[in-house]
C-alpha cells in the first residue's frame, strides 16, 4: 500500500484556483491552476480540479492515492462548516459546500478557513514564524487583514470574526475616513490608500522638493522607490507609516502577548523602510510586562507564489 | 470503588486560603480555610491544606477519595509549569512547585492557574457566561484585569501574559497617569480610583450641589449609594465611566469577537448606573461586522463567597 504522505492545498481565488501537492516539509512537490469562474457549478470545478491535480501529480511521477488530506483557502469560508457564505467574487450561489464535496470527490479528509487566516498558519508553520506559538500576522495590502494565533491557536471567535486588527482606531479624533465608515482606524494609515495620503500630506506640508513630485502615480511601490534612492520625503512617509504601526502593536501585544508580529502584502514589501520608526514607537509605546519578551517584527518569507499554496496545506489539522 | 466525583478548588490569597469541594453542576458541597501567612515552608501549608479539607469534608459526610482533582487560583502561577514565581504576597520563596506538590500529597492530577483567568473560567462554567465559548471577563477593582476566552479556550499568549486589557489606552491624550507610567490607559478611568478621579472632576467642573459633597471620602460604594438616591451628579459619573468602558470594548470586540463581556470586582457592583452608557457607547464605536452579533454585557451571577472556589475548580482540564 502507497504511503500517504501529501496535502493537497488550494488556494481560490476569484479568478484563478491554484494547487499544490505539499510535502511534511513545506516543499512543493507539483502544481497548477485552474479558471474559477470558467465554471459554472460548483460540482463541475471540482471535477475539472481533481482532473487538473491528477494529471499534474501524474507529470510529476506522483499519484493521487498519495494524498492523505485537503486543505482550502478561500474567502468567506465558515471555517466549522467548511461551507462558504456570501462571496461576491465566486461564481458560484450560496452556500458552497466546500469540505464536504471535496472530501467526497477525493475520498480523503479536507478542510478549509478564511484565505487570510490560511496564509497566517502557513507563516507559522513554514514560514517566518516558524516554531512560535504566539503570532500576530497583519497583512498591508488594499485593506489591513490580521489573523490571531495565540498558544498555537488561530483564533476565530463568534462567527469567525475575530481579528479585525485594521479596524481597530490609532487616532480617534482623525480626519481620515476608514472604509468601514468609521475614522482613524490602522487602516486608514497602513494600507496601500493610507501611505498614500501619508505621502500626498507630507508633500503639501513641507514644499520640499522630492522625486515623488515627477512621478506619475503616488502607489507604495513608487514611494519604496524614492525611498531606495534616498528620498528625504519618501522616507520620512515610510517612518510615519511605521510610527503608526508600531504604536498599534504595542496596544495589540497586550491583547494576545505575542512573541512576534508578522508582515504581508503589498505595503510589507517596503518593510526596511518603515521597520526602524515601527519597533521605536513599539518600544515607546508598550507595556513594561511585555519588554522582557524580545517581541520581534519579521517580514514574510513565503515566495509570493507559493504562500497561498503552503498556507491553504496548512489547515489541514 | 468510590466513585471519583469531586473537584477540590483551592483559592490561594496572600493572607487566607480558602478551599471547597465541587461537584459537576457547581455546588460547593464542603468549603474552608486556612492562613496563608502562618506557614513558613509551602510543605507546611499543604500539610494543613489536607488536614484542613479531610476534616471540612468528613464533617459534611465525604471522603477524600472521592476527589478525583485540584484546581488553584493563586497570583502569578505560571500555568504550563504550575509553579508559582515572584508572588510578592506570599511568604514562600519562589519556585513554589504548586502543582506537583499538590499532586503528590493528595495523589490526583493538580492544575493551576492566574486567580484572574480561573475567575474568568467560573464565569463560563458556572456563573453569567455558562455555555458560551467566546467571552471577555473584565474586573473592575483597585486595579482593571481581564481574561480573554477564544473558541473556549483561555489565552495565555507567550508568558501567560495575554489579556492587559486594563492597560490599553483609551485617551492617548489623557492627563491621567496609570500604575504602569503610561497615560490614558483604561484602568485609568474604570478602575476604583479612576471612577474616584471622573468624580472628583466633574464635581469641580459642575459647581451643583451634590450628595458626594457631604460624603466624608469618596469611594465607588459611595458614588453607587449617591446614585441610587438619584444624585445628579453621582449619575453622571457612572454614565462617563459607562462611556469610557463601552468604548474601549468595541476595540476589544474587534480582536477576539467574543459573545458577551462579563464584569466583576468591586466597581462592577454599581453596573446598573454604567451599564446604559456603556452599551451606547460600545454600539456607537463598533465596527459594522459585528452589528449582527448581539454581543452582550452581563454581570457576574456568582456569589461573592463562592466566586473565586468555582474558578479554582474550573482551571481543572
Amino acid at each position: 500500500m502507497m504511503a500517504k504522505d501529501y496535502v493537497l492545498g488550494i488556494d481560490i481565488g476569484g479568478t484563478n484556483t491554484a494547487f499544490g501537492i505539499v510535502d511534511e516539509q513545506g516543499n512543493i512537490l507539483s502544481r497548477g491552476k485552474i479558471p474559477t469562474s470558467k465554471y459554472s457549478s460548483f460540482d463541475d470545478f471540482v471535477c475539472a480540479l481533481k482532473e487538473a491535480v491528477s494529471e499534474a501529480m501524474k507529470a510529476d511521477g506522483l499519484t493521487i492515492e498519495s494524498l492523505r488530506a485537503i486543505g482550502v483557502g478561500a474567502p468567506c469560508v465558515n471555517y466549522s462548516t467548511g461551507e462558504i457564505v456570501g462571496a461576491v467574487d465566486l461564481p458560484w450561489s450560496s452556500p458552497i459546500t466546500l469540505t464536504t464535496t471535496l472530501s467526497h470527490e477525493f475520498g480523503i479528509p479536507a478542510y478549509a478557513d478564511n484565505d487570510a487566516n490560511a496564509a497566517a498558519l502557513g507563516e507559522i508553520r513554514y514560514g517566518a514564524g516558524r516554531g512560535l506559538k504566539d503570532v500576530i500576522v497583519i497583512t498591508l495590502g488594499t485593506g489591513v487583514g490580521s489573523a490571531i494565533i495565540c498558544d498555537g491557536n488561530l483564533l476565530h471567535g463568534y462567527r469567525g470574526l475575530a481579528g479585525e486588527l485594521g479596524h481597530i482606531p490609532v487616532y480617534y479624533d482623525s480626519e481620515r475616513e476608514c472604509s468601514c465608515g468609521r475614522r482613524g482606524c490602522l487602516e486608514t494609515y497602513a494600507s496601500a490608500r493610507g501611505v498614500v495620503a501619508t505621502a500626498a500630506k507630507i508633500m503639501t506640508l513641507s514644499g520640499r522638493d522630492s522625486l515623488l513630485q515627477d512621478t506619475p502615480q503616488l502607489t507604495t511601490k513608487t514611494i519604496a522607490e524614492a525611498a531606495a534612492q534616498g528620498d528625504e520625503i519618501a522616507l520620512k512617509v515610510w517612518e510615519e507609516t511605521g510610527s503608526v504601526i508600531g504604536k498599534a502593536c504595542a496596544d495589540f501585544a497586550a491583547f494576545s502577548s505575542p512573541q512576534a508580529f508578522i508582515f504581508f502584502g503589498g505595503v510589507a514589501k517596503a518593510f526596511p523602510y518603515f521597520e526602524k520608526s515601527m519597533r521605536k514607537a513599539f518600544e515607546d509605546n508598550l507595556l513594561w510586562i511585555y519588554k522582557d519578551s524580545d517581541i520581534r517584527f519579521l517580514n514574510t518569507t513565503l515566495p509570493e507564489a507559493d504562500a497561498a499554496i503552503l498556507g491553504a496545506a496548512s489547515v489541514v489539522k
